[in-house]
């Protein structure tokens, strides 16, 4: 449970099992990453409308970037003469890129996949661009992500199984190129990614292939897409069992705070999402008690906090009513001050989910929780 | 020199003169303020892009809000029930509201002004306002501004002699009625606005009478409103000598550095403008030699800092070629970082000012800023 500097892999350290949920950490070159964690997302190496430091000061300590927007703008060559994100932007801790995939696939008519990856164009100028498995890697080493993630298709839902096999078939292929374009360095690691839909037998052929070629954690990719909680679950329920205890799991893109709790019941460490971030940037806060559209009329004369038992400054420093005020004039200082306080949420989340596995109280934990949550919603999201 | 609390009224401390600059305090309820002073602008309760404590990080003692707007947005009842604009916004030292007259009057066929005062639409739903100089103190009361400034006509430019005579005259009459509605409380205090166009005889005659009704502290207004710099330094010439030395004198809506330097050089005090944060939104910004466009290609490689002189967060841990990315990539960070190195550039600007002053070498401090000045403008804003 060192925080020393890292003299070998980036790995992970399994501390207490409890109810399905772990307590784990990630040791990386950069510093450890407390599991179940949560990852703020800095899509073009700027967390929108905070500084480092603040990120830094929600408890964060990995953020996540996006390949597809940082090789397009300003380009991963520039990056690297910039010193790579995390120096770029000056955010001393990890750092994990995506492989651009799940981009890509979604440009519709703007891209055409073949067996060697997908050609592009670019959203912003047109310009023609093509990733594959090995420039996915190149790009995320000229990023130098601490955490790089394979190249894969993020398979559509819905999918027919047979649909679902092939795009997951396609996916490890690409695994094993990723792997090998990989350039291993002390403390830095690469995430291989479980997919197959929603069918149980095509996550574990998929778990089968990844574990065959090695990693040094394993990502659970297309959920998240339009499938529903339910399914989401289900398929976590058939999937995480599979995976090598001793390596960390990632859901890519999840969630709302009840997926992340259902998550962690079924064995999941890692998220990201662009929630707490996006939804702060148009006035609507995640608290205990459900959610809070700031921008709500009946918020104007409130001389309350946002919510008076969070320490991030948006609810120490400042009324309802001046927040509302911010967001009706348009000043950046409100958007800056919600995804403060939303990213404090998710942290404080996280941190309340660690320490209930520490303490063999998770079940608790997600009792009161659910409890919350029902008494709560008072403006849902 | 003390920074204890006040328990008289809002006063000028006059500590040393230097070749016509003057070096000074304002003692006010809520700490002092050190001059020649630079207020930075919060319209509407916001420094925009910048939190209230790394407004304060940059040097600033006070910030001006505006009447006009937060008369209309949220409200003065409002600002009172949520404390203030100080307590609202968590800015804790001393803060200055302008009238609303300047604003109003730039309403151009939005408003009609007759003796008693202005009837204006707003801009923001069209709805009907009227100030006055007693409606314009009592908002300025309910804003909870430490200084209070006097409701009057900011003179156009160019105005003939008689319609400067008039204008003025009226501004005179509001300037009585607006101290008659003044509140007096500890360590609070109100501005009377000289006018007079160019007129030096018309100044003279208005701090004449400015000086009868006794205010504590004089703006000189209806400058910096396109007479370009060399008239308004040669009206400042005719002005300032006649006013009271043991009161602060503040140039309102000034400037660029370079105005700033030449009014102090002809002993105004204080100064506000929306310069530094208008172009740090626009990614220019400040430097000791001259302005740099931070969107110009010839940065997107540049790994060295903006200035490497200055000590401000977006100098001191990021790159010229990563802020131009910010503002490429339309990054709220990037305006937030370029505003708060030109709020440093120009609180640094007023503390070299006040050290040279204080040392008796403030004509060395002109001659090194015009020095630097003709070397620079490397990209002229």
């Amino acid at each position: 449970m060192s925080n020393q500097p890292l003299n070998k892999k980036l790995h992970f350290e399994l501390i207490r099992e409890d109810s399905g949920a772990r307590l784990g950490a990630v040791h990386t070159a950069f510093g450890r990453v407390d599991t179940p964690a949560f990852m703020p997302v800095g899509t073009a190496a700027s967390v929108k409308g905070m500084m480092p430091e603040a990120v830094l000061q929600t408890g964060a300590q990995i953020i996540l970037s996006n390949t597809y927007h940082l090789m397009l703008r300003p380009g991963a060559d520039r990056v690297a003469r910039l010193g790579g994100v995390r120096k770029m932007m000056n955010w001393k801790k990890p750092l994990l890129t995506d492989s651009g995939g799940f981009q890509v696939m979604s440009l519709g008519p703007l891209r055409k996949m073949d067996e060697n990856g997908v050609t592009f164009k670019s959203h912003l100028d047109g310009s023609r661009h093509l990733l594959t498995p090995e420039i996915s890697t190149e790009i995320q080493h000229k990023l130098d992500a601490t955490i790089t993630m394979a190249f894969d298709e993020c398979t559509p839902f819905p999918a027919t199984k047979s649909q679902a096999a092939e795009s997951m078939a396609l996916s490890m292929r690409w695994a094993a190129r990723s792997r090998q374009a990989f350039v291993d360095r002390t403390g830095y690691g690469q995430f291989g990614i479980v997919q197959g839909s929603i069918y149980p037998d095509l996550r574990l052929q998929s778990i089968e292939q990844l574990h065959e070629i090695g990693f040094e954690g394993y990502a659970i990719g297309g959920l998240a897409v339009g499938e529903g909680q339910e399914l989401m679950f289900e398929t976590l329920s058939a999937t995480t069992p599979h995976m090598q205890a001793d390596k960390p799991r990632y859901l890519m893109g999840v969630g709302k705070p009840s997926d992340i709790v259902g998550a962690v019941m079924r064995g999941v460490d890692m998220f990201d999402c662009v929630l707490p971030t996006r939804s702060g940037r148009t006035g609507q806060a995640f608290t205990r008690f459900g959610a809070v559209n700031i921008k709500n009329a009946r918020h104007a004369d409130d001389t309350r906090p946002l919510d008076e038992a969070c320490a991030c400054p948006a609810c120490t420093n400042y009324s309802r009513g001046y927040l509302h005020h911010l967001f009706k004039a348009e000043e950046i200082q409100g958007l800056s001050l919600l995804t403060w306080h939303n990213l404090t949420y998710y942290q404080e989340l996280m941190s309340s989910i660690r320490h209930s596995i520490g303490k063999g109280v998770f079940n608790h934990f997600v009792s009161n929780f659910k409890e919350q949550q029902a008494q709560g919603d008072i403006e849902p999201l």
